[in-house]
């Protein structure tokens, strides 16, 4: 698996392409469900985001963003957001991805990461930053509207890096 | 005192001497202590803020915003922003701005307020919502470089409505 920069018009339809997905299915982000491809390419590029691509052979598999998580006294904090392409599932992408970005904010000097919103539902995830070394520093109480299960838990996650 | 929605470009230009030196003092907000003019107003009137000024006797006391605390599926639950000019402070223009906040988050729908990002060393603040309601869910560890303390901790800080 290759993660790369994304550049160009090309690759921001490939960033679509998987993030539209996911964004529609509700489940993992609190974002409109209904966004627009404008909408959705104008949050994952947003002026502060370093956007990356995770492919092999060809295939895209993943986008993912990494950011400082507050500007001014916040940005030594670096914060990321992570879409594995719905039919990648369960072959590690996202786990190349988060050690990706973790090694991306480490080499630009951020002291730690924080997830402030991971959807306490979201196993694999929940699962996977777990094992990355974050831990877990509170639930926030129903937080998110999920689609099929209502009031669900979010967590906020941290490591030092 | 008079809590009342901010219209017009008169209202811009008396947030504006409100919030600027709150944000160039950098005690109490992740945000950058040497933005514009043009730049605090684009983020204190963000297209789904509701912005609030406090008055009294024909002076501006304070300026405040409502809006959801994220969007999409995490629309339910509040998030607020507070700013006493700075030669108001210590007469309670917080307090009745946060009383204000809490009543109209509670008319608009909102099922809890949360704040992401309240500074451990703002014990005014601290102590202000803890008397309100909110819960200190949890600390993030040195997430705010104050410009004299250095490193200190985050609170997010949580109610129900």
């Amino acid at each position: 698996m290759l993660i790369r920069a994304a550049v160009g018009e090309g690759d921001r339809e490939t960033v679509w392409s998987i993030i539209g997905p996911v964004i529609a299915e509700g489940e993992a982000y609190a974002l409109p469900r209904d966004w627009s491809r404008e909408e959705a390419l104008a949050y994952w590029f947003a002026p502060q985001h370093e956007v990356f691509l995770a492919e092999a052979e060809g295939a895209a598999l993943g986008a993912c963003y990494l950011r400082p998580n507050k500007p001014g006294g916040g940005a030594h904090v670096a914060n990321a957001g992570f879409a594995t392409a719905i039919g990648a599932r369960g072959r590690g992408v996202a786990r190349a991805m988060g050690e990706h970005i973790l090694a991306q904010a480490r080499a630009r000097g951020f002291r730690a990461m924080q997830f402030n919103c991971v959807i306490s539902s979201n196993a694999p995830a929940v699962h996977l930053w777990t094992s990355l070394g974050f831990d877990t520093l509170c639930r926030v109480p129903e937080a998110f509207a999920h689609p099929t299960l209502g009031y669900v838990d979010a967590l906020v996650m941290y490591r030092r890096l």
